[in-house]
């Protein structure tokens, strides 16, 4: 989801935390699928909605040499960023424009594969965004979505400003109209997005941040947003949360980088549809 | 960990859901470290601990058959099972023993590779059993465990007596003395082992059945544990449910294979200790 660039033109506090994503740590389940297409079409088509700054993106185009990536996202401030990511990382075959997952600009049957990551767990309808991909995509194509499953969030140790930040977080996303537990569902959303049993497939997969630098990353990350953030706007308008909470997240977050045995774990569901 | 052998001769309600786990699909964080030392030792002895019907432990004989594998476990009864899965898929190169992951019948330093899988889970005392599968393991050899993490569970659709019977197992864990968090406490149990945190690698991963064979074999295993096996009759005794409840419960697992939408998944910790 979109991001929103800081004043000061310093990248957003969140983008150190989504910045590390690639097609091959976040769309693994998607790759010899698409492997398998660009065999047989090396100019493949592809969508990333939900886009954000770009770095699934740019790695799917730089899967695909002779194929093209549009990138889409509702927040149009965060695709200079995007378009800059896609430069430094030299990728040409790329393009970003502003769109709404439930209204793309794009005619019937444009793309061999529209995917996104991380977009369906925060909206309010995503059969029908859903829907709405696998109208973009070509008969013969693939509509693909990761989402993360909240609810299965696996932290320790078990600090209690760790267990607050957690229900904070399952409350912003519910406040917004998302669903917490998105990846146990995916497979009913595409149902009721009009696609058969037989043409969807249905797996899990694991996200996990525990090594010092993977902790160091995901710690200033959510400090930068608890102290300072959009995020912490969003939570005082919702009224989740009291700054002197979010200063207890945060400082435990700040522990939780330093102990040796700490780790933060997710399960992931993903779906491939076939049109 | 072990189960009993019904006294029809039949395999074990359990054995349903415990035969389908090899090597490959419930150790595959280890198999990269396995074949490197294999490379240089091709003899690699394996010590398998709560081995139960051994599916584990022969597929890993198969993986070295230069090599020999021992499989351990606490319940005498399973190993006649265990030696009947071996002699049926052909493996020569393995021998089973009772014995405690407390106090396991061999010297210092006796085998390369000491491994359990959805084991400690089950033990009041992870860290002395990680501890004792140290003593056992060469200098320059790994220890290796993988254990669920039992609060990560994952199910779709949300019915009540599946909800119901994530609370009866996590109940029937903790009576025990096990630990439903198991996953995500390995790192800190290894170093309460004496390992340093250099020595310890830490991964995650996801269990999942989600096809319909999948769901068949996993509602059925329940189902029959629910209705007449060993985790009912210790249900009664730590008065966990009535025979009302695990009715529903069972009926529920019914409702759940039914579904095209149904799945079940968990996370997984793993650690790889190098001594």
């Amino acid at each position: 989801m979109g991001q929103d660039q800081n004043p000061d033109g310093k990248p957003p506090a969140q983008a150190t935390l989504h910045e590390v994503r690639t097609a091959e740590n976040s769309a693994a389940y998607l790759l010899p699928k698409l492997e398998s297409m660009k065999e047989s079409n090396p100019s493949l088509k592809l969508l990333d909605v939900g886009c954000g700054s770009g770095t699934i993106s740019l790695s799917f185009a730089k899967l695909i040499p002779d194929g093209h990536v549009t990138g889409v996202d509702v927040n149009a401030n965060i695709l200079p960023r995007s378009r800059a990511n896609a430069e430094t990382a030299g990728v040409k075959n790329i393009e970003f424009q502003q769109g709404s997952i439930y209204e793309l600009p794009f005619a019937d049957e444009t793309f061999d594969i529209t995917c996104c990551h991380q977009v369906l767990i925060h909206i309010g309808n995503p059969w029908d965004a859903l829907r709405e991909m696998l109208r973009v995509t070509k008969r013969g194509g693939i509509v693909a979505a990761r989402e993360g499953d909240y609810e299965t969030e696996c932290i320790w140790p078990e600090l209690p400003g760790l267990g607050k930040f957690h229900k904070l977080m399952a409350g912003l996303m519910s406040a917004g109209g998302g669903t917490p537990t998105s990846g146990r569902q995916l497979f009913s959303w595409a149902l009721k997005a009009g696609a058969e049993p037989s043409e969807v497939t249905l797996s899990y997969s694991t996200w996990s941040y525990h090594t010092l630098s993977e902790r160091k990353i995901c710690s200033q990350g959510l400090c930068d947003q608890l102290r300072g953030g959009g995020m912490r706007e969003k939570a005082l308008k919702f009224r989740l949360g009291t700054e002197n909470d979010f200063e207890e997240m945060a400082k435990a977050w700040e522990e939780w980088a330093e102990r040796d045995d700490a780790s933060l774990a997710m399960l992931h569901g993903e779906i491939l549809v076939q049109k």
